[in-house]
């Protein structure tokens, strides 16, 4: 199973706890991670075809405190697709002057969806090709960037015809919003979140002897949401998304939630 | 005035020399910089708005021994946009499904191509808005991803279109080869190549008091070319890009030039 990890905050946040707890779930995910960090408009795109736990790139990014909005993670257990530096999460496009970046858990089945637009997949992962279609539907729906609200409606209409075809935990961002939408299928991995606020307190990791207390490194203005397969620290109060789910996170709120 | 640095080999090679040479001339371009490597058609790409002295990122590179057949770096002053991570070279857009990477350095006047296809900037540089331009432009003149030679033919028709504006020293790959077109201006900065074929020697960087012999880290089938702004070793036998020359590098050869 991979796993993903998303951050959306209303000011520029590092993600090195949380990744670093995502980095120790990696033991059987030896087939590659990605993340994918916004500063505004520019974005920082960190993969590598080697484990989270031994790739120097995954130590530059535990250790180099980058600060984001916006952020999107995955690590990989191959399932379709060889284990290839071009099949490895999140993948970015351009559209309307803006990347879009987007991570995916699970397993599509069937055939590729339809391509006859501007993106076509460079790897042959699934994955890449719900990315390219979605892409692609997003652009014949808008002539140019809408609105937050008005994209979400978009997406709550094509990502269901995605999720259709297996298990679809995806995350989606375009530097102003995280969008996150669990799979439908019984059984399938989730996808949990998280909302960190003042009076900010210590968080301690699941799956490693660290805890970090966020009341120092915060202000009371502060607010982040995390997104992840599954709860990444104890004692928090994560949220498990319903089947289906589509939620958009802006400025570290849940904007609005529409049900796929 | 910006560096650019172009590899193009027959087998996976390592850029740390020279990009450790190319991060040595940093000190008065702390504008950010960026590298992109070509695995197949995989790319990493790494770019930072802090200077290559100081950077994280450029210090991963320098030590982390990422082989590649296709390299483009660039070493950022800020002529036309602000510093800021969504205007740093190299700028990366998909097309045909590949990835396409482009470097630029100089500066161009007057307004901005015309822009009517899929391809927008995201940031506010002259450089990427070219960029952008000869993405259209190559999508409207071939159906699928051509031959490296008919590319090269389109590229020496679409490029002096742009050369015509002001200075375009120019770095091009979709990790099959590596295109370099210099400037027509006289008296701006040129583009430099240099093949390393065997015997290999040792090559002492012109800046910095290094020297590597290539000899044991290499075997006499490898061929590697590298293009730079200035020559970055010296006793090594650096070429000149004439005014307009476009030069496509394949497997470490210098497959054919097409003058602008």
């Amino acid at each position: 199973m991979c796993q993903l990890l998303g951050m959306n905050a209303n000011t520029p946040t590092d993600v090195m706890f949380s990744f670093a707890g995502l980095a120790t779930r990696a033991h059987e995910h030896k087939d590659g991670f990605g993340i994918a960090f916004f500063e505004d408009r520019g974005l920082r795109h960190f993969i590598d075809h080697h484990g989270a736990r031994t790739s120097p790139v995954a130590e530059l990014v535990k250790r180099y405190p980058i600060r984001s909005d916006n952020v999107i993670a995955h690590i990989r257990k191959a399932t379709q697709g060889r284990v290839a530096l071009e099949n490895t999460h999140p993948f970015v496009r351009e559209l309307w002057g803006r990347y879009w970046v987007m991570a995916h858990n699970g397993d599509l089945q069937g055939p590729p969806p339809r391509l006859h637009g501007a993106f076509r997949p460079v790897g042959d992962t699934d994955s890449e090709a719900a990315f390219c279609w979605l892409m692609q539907e997003l652009a014949k729906a808008h002539a140019s960037v809408p609105e937050v609200r008005e994209l979400t409606l978009t997406l709550a209409e094509l990502l269901p015809r995605l999720a259709a075809a297996g298990t679809f935990n995806m995350l989606l961002s375009n530097g102003q919003a995280l969008w996150a939408h669990a799979s439908t299928r019984p059984g399938s991995p989730g996808l949990h979140w998280l909302q960190r606020r003042h009076p900010f307190g210590a968080a301690t990791l699941a799956d490693e002897d660290l805890t970090v207390d966020f009341a120092p490194l915060t202000t009371a203005r502060d607010r982040v949401v995390v997104v992840a397969t599954e709860p990444l620290t104890t004692g928090e109060p994560w949220q498990r998304f319903a089947p289906g789910e589509l939620r958009v996170f802006r400025g570290g709120e849940a904007a609005e939630a529409a049900a796929g």
